[in-house]
This record gives C-alpha cells, structure tokens and sequence, in this order.
C-alpha cells in the first residue's frame, strides 16, 4: 500500500475477528520493527511475541490487576489472536555510549535529554501499527500497568534489564466503535505547528 | 511510494545540498507527524518548524555547546536547509488522564510505565523521517544536549512545559559516507525476537 494511505488510515482496533494472522504478516511487522532508527544504533530492544492462545492467555493473567479484567475494552482486546510486547534495554544503550567513538563512560544518565530507548521502541513499536494496516490488519498499542511489569517478567522469562513499553495486538479487525478518546478529535495542523517560534 | 519500500530505505542522512526543499513536502511531514498516535489521544506535542537561513542558523547557535562545532557531523548537519523540533508536553498528558473517563486525578506521573509524552512524539518524529523518503528527502533525527535547552527555549520562546525530545534535519541529501554506529551493523531479527519467552 502507498506510504501516505498507510498513515491516513492507521487507528487504534480493539476488537478482532477469530480469523488467524498468517505468520508472514507477523513476520514482516517483526522485521519492519527492528528496522527502527536508535540513538548510536544502540538497537536495545527485544520483541516478545506471543501467537498461539496458551501464551496470549498467559499475557492477559499476568497483566491484568485483580478485578479489573471485566470491561468492554479487556472483552475486546483479549480476542486478539497475537500480541507483541517491545522491551526498551536502557543498559545496552548506556553500554553503547561508553563506547570510544562516545565516550560516555560515567554511564551518567543526565546526559540523555530524554529516555531514547523508551522512544526508539516506540518507534519500533508505531512501525508494527503502521505494517498491520499495510498488510490489512488491524493493531493497538497500549500500556502494561506498572504493577504488573513484574508477573509479565516471571510468566515469560523476561531478562530485568528489559522493560515493557506496552503491548501491540493483531489481528483481523472486528466491527466496531470509536473509543471516547477518538471522539475528542484531532487537533488542528496549525494548532501544533510553531514556524519560527511561538 | 510503496510502505515497505519506505521502511527498508530509511536511513540518518547527515549532509544535504543547496537545493531547497519544496514547502509542501514540509507540509505533508508535519500532517503526517501529526498523525501519530496518542495515549488517550493526548496529542501532548508541538513541532518548532524552521524553514529559513536566519531560524535555522540560530538553532545551531543555541544548541551547540561552546567549543563543540567543528567537527565533521557538524559540518554536515548545518546544511540542512529545514529543521523541525518535535517537543513534548507531559501536562497536557495530566490534564488528559484526570478527566472522568480516565480518572488519575492525583496526576501521579507513577501511573505511567513509560513517559508516553515522549515516546509518542518520537512515533511523531518517525514519521517525518518516513514522509522524507517517500518525498525523495534524506532526514536525520538528534539529540539537543540538556546543557542546551533552557537556551533553545529562550531563543523561539518555547513555552516551559514543551521539552524538546530531538530535532529533525531535513534536506536533499549530499552523498557522503556510512556513519560509525551504521557499521556496526544490524542486530539479526532472530536475535531480537523472543517466541513464547526467553
């Protein structure tokens, strides 16, 4: 598909059909994602991907806190037949930079103006969304709650130098709603842009 | 241009020639970035365009710590026609999360496993380096030094609560060589996904 449709059409889908993802599609989201840029090609990232309904199932127990799991948005979010967690490595990227050619060898983290791995996975992550439209999925990325980081590390093995910067899910989108959130509409183009200075 | 064409062309181009770069490719970057998606649709971002010699000169004037311009990256860089600084805002994510449907009205930043404002502005940044490719641009996404904010708050009256995460070059790109961190090659897909679990 052409680059701009990909990103007119790009939304948040939290509901999903019980059609199965051919393992290509997730493959080619995996790939385009570890095409990300990162700060000094730090590339400090790792992808969990969960895509049979054992480890899915694992993700939503672990993640969701007590009580919480009955509402119209975990109905619908839990018939996601994938789900891809992207983990942000700060150490790789503080190992990066006391490099010579950086020289950053106090690992200082007031040097960083903000956290790039947590953007770069971003990135990696929003590269995931886009290719699910591109490949005519649907996706949502969404926050793991931080008291649950920990049970989603015991559940999968997850090393404790990585940390989750929320969840993708994918698969072949159900009918459905505009979430409250999208009914607030986009802001205007001008709105956010300042032509040399405010 | 094709999606995936896009994603796998993607590369920081550090020089740029003389030629300007067409207002409307600009234009179609910014709507793009402004595209990105949000959590809660917070939109917590602003882009600080700068499109001419005298916008352009004072950013590097402001964002270049004494004694650190001479060198080859700087060179390069400063032939960049147009830059835009992606800047995030965290309050309007506070505001955002303390309305009723959310309800985090203690604005108690702990909520947040990732700071969103950041990473979301980053998917922001991504797709103006995507858009760039796609208009036969080259594109280059940096650092400001902490040292440097405050400066280039004062110099475009960015307001106190907008925080620069990079800035964007964006330019036709001059030939020129393979970065350090790119010859350090790409880390295999295999060894960034983790099936199931470590």
């Amino acid at each position: 598909m052409d680059f701009a449709e990909v990103v007119r059409r790009r939304r948040m889908v939290r509901a999903y059909t019980d059609q199965p993802v051919a393992p290509a599609a997730v493959r080619r989201a995996l790939d385009h994602a570890h095409r990300a840029p990162s700060a000094g090609f730090s590339q400090g990232w790792a992808f969990l991907l969960l895509d049979d309904a054992d480890t899915v199932g694992r993700f939503w127990s672990a993640t969701t806190p007590a009580g919480k799991g009955d509402n119209a948005w975990s109905r619908g979010m839990r018939t996601a037949p994938v789900i891809v967690v992207p983990l942000a490595c700060k150490r790789a990227y503080l190992d990066r930079y006391a490099e010579p050619d950086k020289g950053w060898t106090d690992r200082d983290e007031s040097r960083w103006p903000v956290p790039y791995w947590d953007v770069d996975t971003g990135m990696a992550a929003l590269l995931m969304l886009l290719t699910a439209v591109d490949e005519g999925l649907g996706a949502c990325f969404f926050g793991v709650p931080p008291s649950q980081v920990q049970a989603l590390r015991t559940e999968f093995g997850v090393p404790a130098d990585h940390h989750p910067i929320g969840a993708v899910t994918l698969g072949h989108p159900a009918p459905g709603g505009v979430s409250r959130s999208a009914r607030r509409g986009r802001r205007r183009l001008d709105d956010v842009v300042h032509r040399g200075g405010w």
